[in-house]
């Protein structure tokens, strides 16, 4: 079926790929001279591979395959910029070196896992696993296991899901318990074998995604089981947990919620942030000085991500099934929507480049990664991909919390 | 006397580089396979060269000479961080091979000039000159010149000297003219050989520095002849300058001003700036919703930069002789001085890492760089150097306005 899916398109690429000449440099055993600085990699979740994309000429660089399960997969890179560690569904954690274009070095880590982080400093990769139910870390040059973290007993013979794994400043990784509704902080910054521990109880029923702010304040954690976030100050986590958005949930909503959004990409323009919805065609604006909401944007559809490009200047926002071929952009001033764009069925992710002067967007169902100028909102480059999901560049290894 | 002062440590040091296997890869005519998002530049004013050094390793890489006058020499890098564009006070542009460590071409582009920076889409270079007062932009692949755009005649047969040299968003520079009292932003978004000009005539009496606010917002320029700075909302150049701080200036001040501060990395924490203040022992604190001063810190000396690490917990604060040898760490929430160090005679720049957990310390007068967790304060590495001014890391490259 993975073969199936493997369309004639890309397969010309692949070849197209393998045998253009670099024109960067000359090559030591394959691998070329380059910086690393303008390179992304694009999950191909059907056909178990990545792409690696030069973003600055908008090309395909190479195919990587033998990812395993790379469903709702996503990718950190080391502070040089070369490798890029990818958290496959299945357990895997997978590193691959951009430079050789190879894969540097793959294990199966656990039964079933969901996303990961790279450690402030680098040398360490930590792992949120539902089975068996805990954070693993690895070494992140050799993926030696350097730490087990294993989470709460159900009481069922089983331990509760990891969700929301960020890193966080201090050489910590923050995340929490689905099953149990916890929010745990392991801090590397003494000894990098033996974590030292906070857990914040009753957080909140069934927290299922979170984010950090990009000035490593605030731990977020969304909550399926009933409505509202719960927010940890990281510069004073003594403070303990607050309840934000009391409003925010399934509870509030008429819609069936046809996938629960990503609670990344707050945009920061001033004090405000933006923040998907559940189920309601709103995007909300959230000041951050009080944590209340200020106002509540009308949309084309369930939003899914909301995503600030760089500087804050405007919001792009992407939908959920039957609007998933749409999306917006809301300028952060006025609080509207000024744009709304038809990339294509199946609009999955989306990527600014560091400075924010170009999107990239997944356009699945078309096989098709398209690459836009933010500004003038027109397409400048498209390239064949499949079934692409996640996009990711290389500067993402340098902010707080992604 | 250049000679004279090539110490011998440095000589040492010179030797030591160059016969150190390299142990991330093999190498191609002498450069290694690397990522360079670990890369720095450290500019070594009186023997007119620059060290490439690994901020993870905190080592040395290589030593590349040649550049000529480096005083008050300032760096920006390509997009794919290979490259390194250094602006010479004499009107060299040399653009470094940060892999193959050297120098990859090199022009004398003005008598006398001031900084520069690269445009958002990376593929042009700007130049700030006194003599003749304007501005080159060359082609940040060839060094070719592409656009010259002379300054104001300011009536006795030269042009203005222009500073304040960024660049913003839209493929925009923005500088000004110190002799006419003018900012300019030049567009190159359209015709990256013919920008769009756009002039705000009398923004104030001898504007000698300006800064780009991180969102890529605001540009605002300090004003040596008189109180005030001059800002522009570069979202909006249409509603033009307005005038901020009226209380700051030499005006104000009792003291005689050893240097004038540096208009660079404000620390935006919530909503608050901080800024160096002129002549008096004091760090602003600003309030950028209403533009107006909130707070003063008292601080050890004459502040000259006022530096926030990355996500604003802290801002690091250097200062003009006598007390060059000193820096303090505010407190970005308490608006306190919570540490004073005391890292050696001569400390003229600090940069930090991109995600904030480590500062690099130039210690001018002692030969030395100096690396403190940011944290806890304690130095980590030294690496010695000759007579170290500048630091630049290669992550830059992402960041609007550096």
């Amino acid at each position: 079926m993975i073969r199936r899916l493997l369309l004639s398109a890309t397969a010309a690429l692949l070849l197209s790929a393998c045998s253009t000449a670099d024109p960067s440099g000359p090559s030591v055993a394959g691998a070329s001279l380059r910086g690393t600085g303008g390179l992304g990699v694009v999950i191909e979740r059907a056909s178990g591979q990545v792409a690696v994309v030069d973003r600055l000429q908008a090309t395909r660089l190479a195919t990587i395959g033998g990812l395993g399960d790379l469903s709702h997969a996503s990718v950190v890179f080391d502070p040089t910029e070369r490798y890029a560690y990818i958290f496959g569904r299945d357990g895997g954690l997978t590193k691959v070196d951009l430079l050789r274009q190879v894969i540097d070095r793959r294990v199966m880590q656990s039964g079933n896992s969901i996303g990961g982080a790279i450690s402030e400093d680098g040398t360490l990769i930590a792992v949120a696993n539902y089975t068996p139910g805990g954070v693993k870390v690895f070494d992140a040059t050799t993926l030696e296991l350097v730490a087990d973290i294993p989470a709460t007993e159900t009481g069922d013979g089983t331990r509760s899901k990891v969700v929301g794994l960020e890193d966080a400043p201090g050489n910590r990784f923050v995340f929490s318990l689905y099953d149990t509704g916890e929010t745990w902080i392991a801090d590397f910054s003494a000894d990098r074998r033996t974590p030292r521990l906070t857990r914040f109880p009753d957080i909140g029923h069934q927290p299922y995604d979170a984010l950090v702010t990009e000035d490593g304040r605030w731990y977020i954690a969304g909550l399926f089981g009933e409505d509202g976030l719960a927010k940890i100050d990281l510069w004073h986590p003594e403070r303990g947990v607050t309840r934000i958005l009391d409003g925010y949930g399934k509870g509030q909503q008429p819609l069936p919620v046809y996938k629960m959004p990503h609670l990344e990409g707050w945009a920061v323009a001033g004090s405000l942030a933006f923040l998907p919805a559940i189920g309601r065609h709103e995007v909300l604006v959230i000041d951050t000085a009080s944590w209340k909401q200020v106002a509540a944007i009308p949309v084309a559809g369930q939003p899914v991500f909301a995503m600030a490009r760089p500087g804050g200047r405007q919001v792009w926002v992407n939908f959920a099934l039957p609007d998933n071929g749409t999306v917006q952009v809301i300028d952060a001033e006025s609080l509207t929507v000024t744009d709304t764009l038809t990339p294509g069925p199946g609009v999955l992710h989306m990527e600014f480049s560091p400075r924010g002067d170009r999107v990239w967007l997944s356009v699945r169902d078309q096989d098709l990664l398209r690459v836009y100028d933010t500004d003038s909102r027109r397409e400048i480059a498209t390239l064949p991909a499949d079934k692409p999901s996640g996009i990711f560049f290389t500067p993402r290894a340098h902010r707080i919390g992604l």
